[in-house]
């Protein structure tokens, strides 16, 4: 990729206030790469760290005379290099644009991209006020990249992902126009379904810079589970069973790989011998400790768990949502990884579960998995050695396969982190030439010149 | 509009088995209009009323062959002239494709387009299942119609919309190629979030033919609550009292007005006398007639509730539920209507609904309002005198001026009917010449020829 013309850059730095734009290597630097670590990031020519929506267009309308591709980015927490930079590229930075504003009458948040999902929780809470959404990365990640992934989280197994709260959105388009979506009407359906089209679009059909987000009353305690099952399969149609007719608030699962990984990491009083453990809570309102645990407890003994722990100690509670949450950083510390996300209709987790022994036993390596095993959605974690080039390769199979297998079960390649850079090679396969010709051609209306994201999804 | 050809009608009608293509004038006819009666609909020059998708895809692709319109159809029932007939046009209908097939396991309901809500609402009990997206038409509309305009209904103040609950579509596009988008997976993000662009498209961006839509456990029992104030103002400030802090299953309101239609109509027991009437219900589990009820009960005598009445008896909340349903077909038959369906931020409900009353006196017409009230949306009727140029002329400018004052108001002309053909006028006034302009773009690049419902929407 060209770089650009460095008068150009010097005109994008004098139009902006200093400190927006940067070029130092060292700074840009840390641009380069989000969480998922892609080796096949480039190096960005130019960073951006707006301050409003005005600086976002000035730096894309900048971009689009100067075919300079933009990567947006958040807060770099992503798994599939959806924010690894373009070589010669600008990388636009939400991180500055922070600001929150509470309505409380109209029970809505009205954010800046760049505020972090923890933050907009927090702000919510001071007002008795409930933001869902909670992926785990809750306290690294923005709400401008929630948004660009449809981000899931613990609660999305009974309250739904990102896009279920998106009322309004500002968003700047390829060309620099902003343009304001949605608002604080609960219901709007006037013209077409425009906002739905950006939650989930990974950056590459414009840039999130404001979103008003729908919040609900606070959450009502939470009773905890824990069960623990001899093997992943066992753990799975516990999971198909208490899908079947209860409605937990969190149904997450862990095999013995993530559990010793975070034993390991901070021991938690996990039990390292068990084959697969299920977390769930269950909010049903004045049930503390009640009902609904008391089936989901049921379920579990019956599909053979071997250990069952239940409380309404919020504490806790949060103590074994904490030890589910630092999982993956857990596992980073025992090798070089690859995230995946892939999916599958609920009652076929055991087959994806098992399909992920299969290729772990076939490729010779590690891939601990966790899940938010109530909506099919799992996270293996194929781990490698980074030094070793055959680890790698096997590593790299093993990834993809896992994918196929996913793909050939009727699922997705992923349920939360976005396709990105990483799981690009395999979208394709799952979408089939039509939608995919369908994706560039709404691609092209809305990025004729291809400068958004380039290399990420498509 | 041009008619066809009749050789080309001929070759249509030969491609397909019998009784599938009419263009019998007598049986074309009852294709013009849908409920809003829109006098400005055209006459079809023919009908083709699909067993199946690959029928609606030969019907499209000679639609495309020919430039001839094509208007999708589902059951007739729409408010804004959304299936309004194009003159020399074709309808397609989609009445006859109603399989419904309950996946127990994945918990969704794989539907052809045709099926009637109540259809699948009552197939999924048969399971312990609940499809909740519930229009009041839900015993005469379809799915594919509920999926065209994103339809609300009564308990979507707690449950979502009909986006909320669509996890796959099969969509016909305007040159006939079929796409299948999303699946039975929960939550699945590969590639670009084209499934929602077509939920709420109003029929111009592609056919539905079939949906993947998401069950949940049967909603619990329900305790109900109504509620009598003495004028409009004090009952929509009690609804933002409510939903301050509560998340009722219904809240919804009805005026004077549209009570005193119900009951010349059906009698009911409402009270006539009443300024305006609230009907809520409370699904918090375990909590029969208990602790959210009474909350809302409170909030509503905080409020100047003059009447209150409580009861957790299914059959009696029923009652009043059905009272609220049949508000439309009781004001039809009051005089001729235009049907709006704006809505406002909930705290601005009491300004919309004053602006409503100012409208109605300035003007000189009667405009019975019902309201979903704890989503902001809110249904006035303009009544007319269907013989009476002068009454359609004041009842036409009401029309306007009604949805002008939702705007002012940072509101929206449509919550959950859609602009059709009927609101189309003020959509640039709400939206802006940019977001008109993108939304051109994304029409543009889905549907070149513009055949798709064309008049609806832009
Ligand atoms: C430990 C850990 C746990 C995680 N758990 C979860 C989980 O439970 N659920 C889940 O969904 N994810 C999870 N993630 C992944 C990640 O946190 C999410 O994808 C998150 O939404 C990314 O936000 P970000 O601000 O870090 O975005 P970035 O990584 O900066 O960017 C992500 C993508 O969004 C685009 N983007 C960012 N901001 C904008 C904007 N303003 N406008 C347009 N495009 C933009 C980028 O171009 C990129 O394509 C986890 C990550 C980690 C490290
Ligand atoms: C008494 C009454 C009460 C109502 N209450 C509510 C309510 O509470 N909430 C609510 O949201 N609506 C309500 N409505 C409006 C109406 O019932 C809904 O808009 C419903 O979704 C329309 O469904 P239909 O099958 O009748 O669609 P139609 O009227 O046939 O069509 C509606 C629109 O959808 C398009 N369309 C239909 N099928 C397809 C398809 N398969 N593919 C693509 N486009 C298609 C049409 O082109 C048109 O633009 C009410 C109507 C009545 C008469």
């Amino acid at each position: 990729m060209d770089q650009p013309d460095p008068a150009a850059l010097a005109d994008l730095a004098a139009s902006l206030p200093d400190g927006v734009v940067v070029t130092d290597p060292d700074l840009t630097q840390k641009y380069r790469l989000d969480r998922s670590q892609d080796d096949a990031a480039g190096t960005p020519a130019v960073v951006v760290r707006a301050e409003d929506a005005a600086q976002v267009q000035a730096a894309v309308r900048w971009a689009a005379r100067h075919a300079v591709p933009v990567v947006p980015r958040g807060a770099g927490s992503g798994l599939s290099g959806g924010s690894s930079a373009v070589d010669g590229g600008l990388v636009l930075s939400l991180e500055r644009m922070r600001a929150i504003e509470i309505d409380t009458e109209s029970q809505v948040a009205v954010v800046e991209a760049g505020a972090f999902n923890a933050e907009v929780k927090q702000a919510a809470a001071e007002h008795g006020l409930w933001y869902p959404p909670d992926p785990s990365s809750y306290e690294i990640c923005s709400i401008g990249g929630n948004i660009a992934t449809n981000a899931g989280g613990l609660c999305c197994v009974k309250y739904g992902v990102t896009t279920d709260y998106v009322l309004g959105l500002d968003v700047v388009l390829a060309d620099g126009t902003l343009v304001t979506l949605g608002g604080k009407r609960i219901k709007d359906v006037a013209g077409l379904p425009l906002l739905k089209l950006f939650v989930g679009s990974e950056g590459t059909l414009g840039i999130v810079t404001r979103a008003v987000l729908r919040l609900v009353p606070a959450q009502a305690p939470r009773a905890t589970m824990v069960a623990t099952f001899p093997n992943v399969d066992a753990a799975a149609r516990a999971v198909v069973a208490v899908r079947r007719t209860l409605r937990p608030s969190m149904l997450e699962l862990m095999d013995r790989a993530s559990i010793n990984a975070v034993e390991d990491y901070r021991p938690m009083g996990l039990d390292r011998t068990a084959g697969a453990l299920l977390l769930a809570q269950s909010d049903a309102p004045g049930v503390s400790c009640g009902a609904e645990v008391e089936l989901m407890r049921a379920a579990c003994e019956a599909a053979g768990a071997t250990e069952l722990f239940v409380t309404d100690d919020p504490d806790e509670g949060e103590m074994f949502v904490e030890a589910r949450r630092i999982a993956i950083p857990a596992i980073e510390t025992t090798g070089a990884l690859m995230l995946e996300d892939v999916g599958a209709p609920v009652p076929l987790l055991p087959d994806l579960l098992a399909a992920i022994e299969e290729v772990a036993a076939a490729y010779d390596v590690r891939i601990p998995v966790i899940a938010h095993a109530g909506d099919g959605n799992t996270h293996p974690i194929v781990v490698y050695d980074a030094g070793d080039a055959d680890s790698e390769k096997r590593a790299r199979e093993a990834f993809r396969e896992v994918m196929q297998r996913a793909i050939d079960l009727g699922g997705t390649i992923t349920g939360e982190h976005g396709v990105g850079r990483t799981k690009k090679e395999l979208l394709p396969t799952q979408l089939g030439p039509d939608v995919m010709a369908l994706s560039r051609r709404v691609k092209d209306a809305l990025d004729p010149q291809g400068i958004l994201n380039p290399g990420a999804v498509l």
